[in-house]
């Protein structure tokens, strides 16, 4: 069975999205809006919707990724969905142990069981300065903490037995034997514990995990219980899912984790049409910033790169200190495409290089199938360019060609986001 | 004209309301029990609903304070509701400027221009040491960084001007000379900003601060928009009222900093039922616990005080490090009562020394119009001692005698919190 999240971010992952006249432009600090993408994944019998965040505002001419800070977000439209689970993006640098620790928790109680925890290690000097730093700490530091993150996080919550409470009215109110502190003290916190909360109704919110890098791959090893990842073509998801499986096996766990590449999806009835739609996405976007953004991605100077030349070399993966995944995946369209830097620049500007599916509801059913069946997947992220048309278009056409397939869900069988995803409740 | 919050705490500001039978000790992680409280004090007309916050699990054999984290249970009671403000409580001593800049700024944009904070600096090792301090800083320290923290949080929220927002499909999403840096950098915090957020509705939530010390009414006085201030007779009020009206005015400030303080009432038909009322709830209280929590607000050792005798001489206020404003009041209690033990504790049970009235409607709403007269309150936050009962009773039976009287609005006429505190929007 698959697995499906709809990841929101602003108009919509192609960055020209909200260019378009019937955008939601308008809208990104209406939380109806989002409540509304909840409820078309919600139709759709999705396992989660996944919220991106970052701690900058980036430019600010341009369309912004995010504005409602994803708990507070994802607190009301707990109460305007009833099944869906809610993800929110944690960094593991900007925040504390016992502040995430509890915003989650009171996510997991406000939703009935649907909260998880998307742990990120952020990566922008612009963001690092909004928190107290000069500038982003380094890459090994950040994972270091990352990984002591996620254990006070997890301590945190186990710091309530699942049977504490006694709520005896001539007598206790929980059983102060069954609540225990944590008293964690490493390299970066001090956290005694325990939490003031009551036990979770999953204990732990689900942990996803993202990132591509040696040290990300290694986190979700020991940690993760659901990972988004990036790849580019078959081919790469496989590579990745052998290799983290093997990890997390030789880190000695057992239970499966769903793997789910980010999937961007343009669908119509006819190939033709659904290219069409992807073309006219891309023909909104403007030049100049797109070429910025590349800069951002491979750490060069793109702004006098020649439109219609070639993709100049890049530097090998080795010199490039950004996000691993992503300039990876350039590089191999680059070597499989050898594209233009136009046809680069439309590649790029709905997902970031995260595979892309373009085609007829059969056509992309197919395709996930494929990924599905071959070790490439366990689901998948989907990165709407356009919403919510985009999602709207994939419930109401992909949707019931993978349920009548018999790989997806036609109901909700569980209540909590840890059922959804087949997930045991941690001891 | 009053304005009235409902400040929400646990099963009620009693520490035995838990105990009753009828109590929501099992709800206590249940956000639809929270959403019923704002519905009955919006069906009240009352300007907000107040959180407290804390950063530790104290006593889990007795009934916690609070269980859900207020930000994520105020953004989901934003959409249970249309005109009620929201007050989240946020420590400067252990947030950030930017997380809670971004936080309150995405509650304010889920509630359409209802969100408030009150900034509080924290008291207690046990919280210090949930956040990486061995142990809690001094006041001194932490009203320098609270003081800090306001302006980095107001730096943020004006780090947008009102009028940034473009959102032209063929040209920019905002004028990037309309938003600008903060290029925060003192004592405790670097922020550079923006907030990666969008102009607010109400530009700034409303900032409330609570604290009867030196430090704690200077910031007040800088900063605070309206002020929940804790007092137990009429003189005690309009003392605190001149003093902090007159350092308000000191500041250079002009506008009316509306004063409300903490009010715990128990009302009934007949003056006889109301004080059966606060006698069933008090015959619900343990002695040991109380004992404890005693001691926690003087500082002394309270286990082996003997029940019915004196309370035992207690040391000036010079010399207790806690929060003044609560043990002043109980200097005062004990010389003005000259109580049992026993008869401390049950006054302290319920809002630890704020301002109680029992009895009739007419009598209680009295009384409130005499502190809004005679200069001691511009409005109360009550402090129901049981939840929901007493502020249902509140909401039914003394608002119609004050709306009779015309000393509260029959009608919400504004959609904002400031609005409906008369505040007027930051330039």
């Amino acid at each position: 069975m698959l697995h499906l999240n709809l990841f929101i971010l602003g108009c919509g992952h192609h960055r020209a999205a909200w260019r378009h006249p019937a955008s939601p432009a308008e809208r990104l600090a209406d939380i109806a809006y989002y409540e509304e993408l909840a409820r078309i994944a919600e139709r759709g019998k999705f396992d989660a919707v996944f919220f991106a965040d970052g701690h900058s505002a980036y430019d600010v001419s341009d369309c912004p990724f995010w504005v409602l800070e994803p708990l507070t977000a994802l607190a009301a439209m707990a109460r305007a969905t009833e099944r869906i689970g809610l993800v929110s993006t944690i960094s593991s640098t900007f925040y504390t142990p016992f502040h995430a620790a509890r915003l989650l928790a009171s996510l997991d109680h406000i939703s009935g069981g649907r909260a998880g925890w998307n742990v990120v290690t952020s990566m922008y000097d612009a963001e690092a300065r909004n928190h107290g730093y000069a500038s982003m700490p380094d890459h090994d530091w950040r994972y270091r903490r990352a990984d002591e993150f996620a254990q006070a996080v997890l301590g945190l919550w186990n710091s309530w037995d699942a049977d504490a409470l006694r709520i005896d009215r001539a007598g206790d109110f929980a059983d102060a034997a069954r609540v225990r502190p944590l008293r964690h003290q490493g390299e970066h916190f001090l956290v005694d514990g325990p939490l003031n909360s009551l036990p979770l109704p999953q204990r732990h919110p689900v942990m996803f995990q993202a990132g591509a890098s040696e040290q990300g791959r290694a986190l979700a090893a020991r940690h993760a219980e659901a990972i988004y990842a990036v790849a580019y073509d078959l081919p790469a998801a496989q590579a990745y899912c052998r290799d983290v499986r093997a990890r997390v096996r030789a880190a000695g766990r057992q239970a499966a984790v769903p793997i789910m590449p980010g999937l961007v999806t343009y669908v119509a009835s006819t190939d033709a049409e659904a290219r069409a739609k992807q073309r006219s996405l891309d023909e909104l976007l403007p030049t100049e910033t797109s070429l910025q953004q590349l800069g951002m991605f491979t750490g060069q100077d793109c702004s006098g790169w020649a439109l219609d030349a070639p993709v100049p070399a890049l530097p090998p993966i080795g010199q490039y200190h950004g996000p691993q995944g992503r300039y990876a995946t350039i590089l191999r369209i680059i070597e499989v495409e050898q594209p233009t830097v136009r046809q680069l620049l439309g590649r790029l500007a709905a997902g970031g290089g995260h595979c892309t599916m373009v085609g007829t509801p059969e056509q992309i059913a197919d395709e996930m199938e494929r990924w599905w069946r071959e070790g490439g997947a366990d689901g998948f992220n989907l990165m709407p360019p356009a919403l919510p048309g985009s999602i709207e278009d994939f419930v109401e056409q992909v949707v019931p060609v993978l349920q009548r397939r018999g790989l997806f869900r036609t109901e909700y069988t569980g209540r909590t986001l840890r059922e959804h995803l087949g997930l045991a409740r941690p001891a």
